[in-house]
C-alpha cells in the first residue's frame, strides 16, 4: 500500500465575498507512509457542510485552513491499511477525512461505524453528526417540540432542515417548511409529509406564514438567519423556542452579520432563542443514532441525497450548498 | 369629596426622536364624581418606568396614549373615597394611577397593599411589579443564577438593574455591574456590595469585562441592548443565559432597533437568550414579595430612591430615566 496516490482539493486563496471556483485547486499527490497509530483510508462519501465555508476564512470558530492546505471535510470511508490495534483493513469509519480520495490520518480521530445498523453512507447523512444528529438534538433537546405545536423549519429542503422537519413531524408537531421554489415546496409536502410549505422566493413569506400558522409559531428551527429570522420572530407565540442551528444567509460576510432586530419579541412573549452545536451532545450520539436508524428502516424518515461524483466536483458541491439549488444531503463520492 | 381638584400630565405631542419637555403639558382639572365600582385615590408615589416612553408612540406593545390623554404611570396611593365593597378610605393601594395627583379609577385594576409587610412606597420599588418583581423573576426564573456563577448586569445602577444585581449576589453569584460614570461604579461596589463594576462611559468595556470575568459570563441580565449586548455575547461561556429584560438604548427609535449581530455565539456556546415580561409570573408575585421584604428588612437588599417632588416634575423624572443620571428607583411624589 505504499505510495498510494491521492487526489485532493486545496484552498488556493481565501474567499473575499461570495465563494468562487478559483478559491480551489485540485491536485494529485502521494500519501505518506503510515506511522504507528495511523490509518490509510479510502474515502467513500464526503459530507458537504456549511462549516467548510467558514474555515476558509482567516479566523473562524471551527479553526482555519491554511492557504495551500487540504480543505476539511467529514466523511465515511474504508480502512485500507491500519497501524492501530483498534482498526483493521476493511473497517468502515467516520471522521475528518478531508476533501480527498485517500487520507493518512490519526486513528484516534476516527470512529468505526456499525454497518448492521445502517449502510456506510447513512453515517454521513441521516445518522451523521452534521446532519441527522444535528437535526435530532436541535428538535429534541433544544426545541423540545410537543405534540400539536406549530413548528417552522427554514432551509427545510436542505440536509439538516429536511431531517429536523421530519423529526418534528414524528414528534407530533404541525410542521411548516420554508424553502426556495415550487419544486422544493412540493418536495416538502409530498415527499417529506410536512403540513405546509412557504416558498420564500415567490410568496409573501410573512403573509403565507400567518395563513399557515394563524395562532403563531411555537418552535422555529433556524438554519438561515437574516431577514427571515425577523419575519418569524414577529409571529412567535408565548413561550416559543427559537433554535439557532446556523445562519447560512450570513456566512459569506461574517464580519457584518445581521442581528435579529425584532429580538425584543422574546421579552414581549416570554420566549427564548437557544443555540447549539451538535458536539455539546456527544455523549448521547449512540442513543440518537439508534432511534434515527429505526425511523430510516421504517421509512418514516427519508434522507434525500444530492450526489456529486468525483473529487474534482467537490468545489461545485460546496458552491451548490450556498446557491441552494439542491434538495437533501449534498454528498461527494470521490 | 366632590370636586376634588387634580393636577395631571398630558401627552402634548408624540415624541419624534429623543424625548423633550414640549411633549408634555401639565394642567389642573376636577375629578369626576365616583360611580359604582370606582375609587378616588390620592397618589403617594408614582413609578417612573421605561414603558411610559414606549406608550407615547403611535403604536406600542403596551398600548398607546392618545394625544391630549393623561400619561400612564403605576403607583401607590391612598383611597380617599370608595364605591367598591373591597376597599375603604385609608387603604393603601397599588395600580395604574396615571401621571396625576388624584385619580378616579375602576377598583378592579387596583390591589390593596399590606403595609405591615413593607411601607407603602416599597410597593413601587423593591416590591414593585416593574422593579423588584421584574428583577426577581429575571434572575430567579429566567437567568437561574447558580452559586459561583459570573453574572453581569447592565444599567446596574438603575432601578431594576440594582435589584437584579443584588439578588444575583444574594443567590451566590459573582456580580459585575455596568453603569455610566465613576460615582455610579462606586455605588455598585460600595453600597450594593457587587464584586466589580465597569464604567461604560470611560472604560474599554470589552477589556474591563474580560479582566473582571476572565472565564467568561454565565448570566447576563440585559436592560440596555445595543452595542453592549454584542460586547457581552462575545464573552459568554458555554450554557450561558442572557436575560432580555429591556433595551433602553433602543426605545427612542423602535423602528430601527439594532439586533445583536453576535447572536451566533449562542450556537457556538450552546447558550440561550430568553426574554420575559413580569406579568408572565403573576401567580408568583406573593411569594416573591415575601422574600424581597425579608431581604429589605435584613438590609441585604438596598433600594436607593431618586425622588422628584411635585407632579410638575414628572416630565423631568422621565427625561432623567433616559439621560441616565440617576441611581436606583426614580419616583415622583405628587
Amino acid at each position: 500500500m505504499a505510495n498510494q496516490s491521492n487526489r485532493r482539493v486545496l484552498l488556493a486563496r481565501r474567499p473575499d465575498g461570495p465563494l468562487s471556483r478559483d478559491c480551489f485547486q485540485v491536485e494529485t499527490s502521494q500519501c505518506s507512509t503510515l506511522e504507528d497509530g495511523q490509518l490509510l483510508i479510502e474515502a467513500n462519501c464526503l459530507s458537504i457542510d456549511a462549516f467548510i465555508r467558514t474555515v476558509m476564512y482567516e479566523e473562524a470558530y471551527h479553526g482555519s485552513v491554511p492557504v495551500g492546505g487540504t480543505l476539511v471535510a467529514l466523511g465515511v470511508g474504508r480502512v485500507l491499511e491500519s497501524r492501530s490495534p483498534e482498526f483493521e483493513a476493511g473497517d468502515g469509519v467516520f471522521g475528518p477525512i478531508g476533501a480527498q480520495t485517500h487520507a493518512v490520518v490519526p486513528a484516534s480521530l476516527f470512529r468505526k461505524v456499525d454497518e448492521s445498523v445502517a449502510p456506510l453512507r447513512a453515517w454521513v447523512g441521516a445518522l451523521g453528526v452534521t446532519t441527522g444528529l444535528t437535526a435530532y438534538f436541535g428538535i429534541r433537546a433544544v426545541g423540545c417540540v410537543q405534540p400539536g405545536e406549530t413548528v417552522v423549519v427554514s432551509a427545510a429542503a436542505g440536509a439538516v432542515g429536511s431531517v429536523a422537519a421530519q423529526i418534528a413531524r414524528i414528534d407530533g408537531g404541525r410542521v411548516i417548511g420554508i424553502a426556495g421554489g415550487p419544486d422544493k415546496c412540493r418536495f416538502l409536502t409530498e415527499e417529506l409529509g410536512l403540513d405546509g410549505a412557504v416558498d420564500y422566493k415567490s410568496d409573501d413569506v410573512e403573509g403565507a406564514l400567518r395563513e399557515l400558522a394563524p395562532d403563531g409559531v411555537d418552535v422555529y428551527f433556524d438554519n438561515v438567519g437574516g431577514e427571515l429570522l425577523d419575519v418569524v420572530l414577529d409571529q412567535i407565540r408565548e413561550k416559543a423556542r427559537i433554535v439557532i442551528c446556523g445562519a447560512i444567509s450570513q456566512y459569506e460576510s461574517m464580519e457584518s452579520v445581521r442581528g435579529p432586530s425584532l429580538y425584543l419579541r422574546l421579552a414581549e412573549r416570554h420566549a427564548r432563542m437557544e443555540g447549539f452545536a451538535v458536539n455539546f451532545f456527544e455523549t448521547r450520539y449512540g442513543e440518537a443514532q439508534r432511534e434515527l436508524s429505526i425511523w430510516l428502516k421504517r421509512g418514516e424518515l427519508v434522507m434525500h441525497e444530492h450526489v456529486f461524483s468525483g473529487i474534482d466536483q467537490f468545489p461545485e458541491a460546496l458552491l451548490a450548498m450556498f446557491s441552494g439549488g439542491h434538495r437533501g444531503k449534498l454528498i461527494v463520492e470521490p
